[in-house]
């Protein structure tokens, strides 16, 4: 089994400011933790961050024929592309929306997500915890 | 560490009707998984259904002093109950929240929760799978 | 065939309060009117009242494998209850939603119905005769 | 006692097309079951269909001292005529609103209407039934 | 003068938790002081908490021909209970709101009262003072 | 100088029914008043009235090279015709809207005027004198 | 009979300034046309503007007992006041809402009048003519 | 192949007024055009134009069995008619929208539109040439 | 301790117009009723009315230093001005919203509060005893 | 070139309350900033506060052939007065909307802009700076 | 004559995925089609596709001076994107929006268009034939 | 002082295109303007445009730790960017919003700014001069 992470906007900058919404874990180091979980659940990863939309979409056109679930935080994209919604929906690929704050419990314009409707799932809310949760369940995606 | 499942409306009628939705396991096994993996955990839970609000909103306020988190499917709840949210708010247990569907891929009114405000975090979509997700979040919760 | 009646919050106290509304009739008045109706077409007949949101979703739970139409007049939780909903979509039992009076030519909030997306029709507006034609119509329910 | 059977746009097709929502009756065939049913009442009743608004509202008019009751199927212009609402304010004749499908579980925009405001109540969902029950509801307007 | 409190759910966890927005003291602190004043006006009052919308429901009901006032404190039923607000309207006795807290300053959700539109007043604000307030309102309800 | 008056659906029932709304004069009534009136003033008068929307469309045309002003009572039609509003900005005939009742003062979707945008002005809420007045307002139309 | 004119904030500088909207005549200019037509009327009118909301309230509370009519153009006022609203309710003096532009086929934010609810009717759109209109409305108010 | 060109309220105007919106072609120019086109394509077509909606709803239906495709500009009735659109649904002929003007860029009332929901597809902006080019899409309309 | 009563528009017309409504004291008399139980309370207080909302903002600015609460039946200013929440929010001086009427349970636009959002608390549909209330609550707004 | 500054209600209290938003200078020394750098730049101002919204309609037309520009900070009646917007439109005068906080980032309510539609430009934010970019602008405002 | 096709994001997996929606051609399969006609029509013709927002406004940056007319299928970028919009404003190229789909019978959220307001027409629910249909009505812009 | 200047979609096309909304001068020119000024004040600019959203974050994150200020016209992504306001919060940098156009005056989606609650003040209106406003803001960002 191939999972993709993929980080949207912003995401480089974890670790480094606002870590009362977000935590004090750099990317990297989520990704360390997501790479250390993986190989003990003997699965193999890819982890890739951008800040672009068009690059996001492309990512996930890439994944297709490689990846068997995505696991995606796509940011402030979750709540404005429809683009990263229709390149989803386009390749196929079992998805799991995920963010490291609560977007339910933060600002009207962070309760809506694009994405949701073409998702499996979403898990939210637990910072660096929700990547390793949307491993565990990228994991049992067909089970 | 002691964890409270606390289960809203219907979910007593889990794997009997409308599999496609919400699965094929009764919630008696959904029960039976969550009880098999946290023994491997080493953590305590408690689980329980109610079709009433009220109920619930009791069962909330009896889990202060014996439960360190609670992981509650409010079901249709979810959408319409501030007295879930009021109860959740007023005991101060750390709260997630989960859904065997992803309510945000669903009807319109499914996709507004009453209750994220006052939770830490939200799994929706991941059927049975979201119980045991909830389980590992709320093992780690505090860190 | 068997129909069950079922009536929710304040229909207790029908023929004693506001009848220029809901008529002068009481509701066990009203269960005789069905009573001698269903009679007469030869079918048995339930007649409950709750004031409880989480009693009528038992009830309704309750109805499976014993009832072959459910005649609901939700009342009040019409227009809020999504568990009422659930309820009705969960147990897979035809159900017809009445209402004593016109909830269309009262206030803007009842206008809405939470059940009507999982009922098979409604009847409104016609008083105690609303209960005599959601028994003729259980009773042609499949033809 | 004599009743209108007034019937909207596209009434005429019945049975013809889309019967999965309507019904495989003919508007003609549904007018006999009318017919025969309003005999054993011993009630008088006639049964006009029209695609104009404007005719409706004619007809509307035209009813005033010749009928006791109107049983309205205006169908599309349920929705948007206060013409129609309008004309049964003017006539002052008590008026039943049908419908076959359940309007209230389909599109939204069909989930309001314009005429139940002025209508004594409404019965939807039922198919050809429907319009029996609306006989009913007629021959019992008064009681 | 016989005057009926009842509180709403949550309201038994009063002056443990969320003081900053609910006061220090607790329900029955409060119904001492209710109790205390009472008795200087020489009105008899009962007391009763319930997180149970539908027991609610009923001891509006058994008010009837026993209070002659009631003082309502429906907490989060506030905002959503159309139940409740039929209630009222059944009973016929005089109703009023009171508040805690200052809901038109706290989250829009909690701006609207489902039940204002059948009570006499509202008082809103002024924590356990509230109670005061609405005890002598009531007593003053017909002058 | 020639005018057209032009009447709405339910017009042709003035002064038979609902009079505390719409005043006590038949239509008839109110062109014999605005045809004494157009004389003193030596302006010609035509008068129609039609239920059917198609038909006020064609009457408007038709107004086009016969008449210099349209007094227009569209009625119901005031409040959802897009066709009436096209026909008016087509035939580029100065038009003045005129209402019996005051639209604003009743239900709120009487208070949105689909033909106000082509229009000179709105006079509305002085019953037969709303004619007298849109006549008035025509004569003067030009400065 | 006595009627008073009353014109809200603006309206001093009429005829200076955007007289594709409002008409060249000068405030002045057009309380002599009323002025003139009230002579032959032989109906004494008073003729006010402010640009305060406040002293419009006094204005209209200072008419009781002195004026049979308001005709009341209340500007931008129209839009915004309900101390406007609640004084014309107050005064029980029957009102004509007049305004010199057709404020329906303005901004949008043009075409609700919060004053229109208490008003016997409005005039708009004809320029100067309104106010003539107004006066012709005001003498006929009684029939 | 059979085609069936059919005009909405207005359109018979064409070509005489706001060319600037509409064109100054009249709606007989656009015809032979559009016959002229037709004729080399071999395909045949009819041409009809009305002003009611209902007359709309009757061509619609008079065109089963005789059409293959509708080709519908069904101006001002777009924006309002369930009528046409259950019209269309019900005689199941494969129906192209098509308008003048670019409807989604003028006024916000003309951006929705009530018939796309059961149209094959939508051409809007080109003038004359909308007919032509809806024409060309009729004509390969299963390929 | 001093506290300061202020009146908004048109309560000086108190007692004459709408009793139904408002009651049938007049101000002047709430104002004696007033005094008279803050004489037995041993509180100052003052007590004045304005129509002009920059009026009512200058009496609260000059409130600061010589007030220790303000007492503010803001009537019709209460829904649209945020010139007197601003002012209230300025002073600083702990104030208390009343109202004669309920005001939920009147018009929808009587629902909103502008000024609710930086008061103490809100006392609403007691009439004349709205200012008793309010004096005691303003007695005891410490504690 | 003379330029007014206009500051609306309040102002006056600037610098003594809630610093936090509005900074700490007084109105008067903010004036002072103001005088000292129109100095430099060689243009005449003028500078007026009121709490009134007729007062400050009666300020812009008192400006008219007196000032070349207005910088207006119109505080609490930005967001609600069209009465202001209609005197900035009459007088013509370019005017510039100042304000101290950026109300774009404060709350809902204070984010629309009654008289920006009517105004050159916006500056919002900079506290006392706000004032002296508003000069800065004036002086540019040609260029 | 010079046109310039422009494919948004997704438009690169055109025939693989979704064909039900969008066709089995490929976007290369697509452009041979379009090729092959304005060879016919002897036009030049470009035809580019890109998955970000910014490539595509550079791309119609680009297109000033060389290209007489864009076509453009923004695909997900139609609902969102002001930039697109912006772009095509600013270069002031003649420009049609085409879709593959149709739009307005798809979700809520894809009938709004952000870029019709600046383009001459749009054509949408043809499939590949909207291609063809754009050409064509590209090459007739100015006829 | 380190001052960023940032230019995002389209107006690398300013001065060639609809100089009525966005100024004659170009990008380049109004760089040079900001240069001039800049040297004057003795603080260094940098000064980009790019029309990628996904640019414009990658520029902000850079800007961090090398520049004190940050002005930016985001032009059309000002509307709809998330990602450009969790960029502004990221990195912390005091951030200007200038426009050059005033966009509370143009189309309704152009009114609402999803940065501004980010940013510390918003200057709107100037054209160029909305540019150097900007700088003189930056420079006093901190007095």
């Amino acid at each position: 089994m191939k999972i993709l992470f993929l980080n949207g906007p912003n995401l480089n900058l974890l670790g480094k400011r606002q870590p009362e919404i977000y935590g004090s874990l750099t990317l990297s180091e989520i990704e360390d933790k997501v790479r250390a979980r993986s190989a003990q659940l003997a699965v193999e990863i890819d982890f890739h961050q951008s800040n672009s939309e068009g690059e996001l979409v492309d990512l996930i056109h890439h994944a297709k024929g490689s990846f068997d679930v995505i696991v995606l935080n796509a940011a402030a994209y979750t709540h404005t592309s429809i683009a990263l919604r229709d390149a989803i929906a386009a390749v196929g690929i079992p998805t799991i929306e995920i963010h490291l704050s609560n977007i339910h419990a933060r600002e009207e314009f962070r309760h809506q997500s694009m994405i949701a409707g073409v998702c499996r799932g979403q898990i939210a809310g637990f910072g660096a915890q929700s990547y390793l949760l949307g491993l565990e369940a990228a994991v049992n995606i067909n089970g």
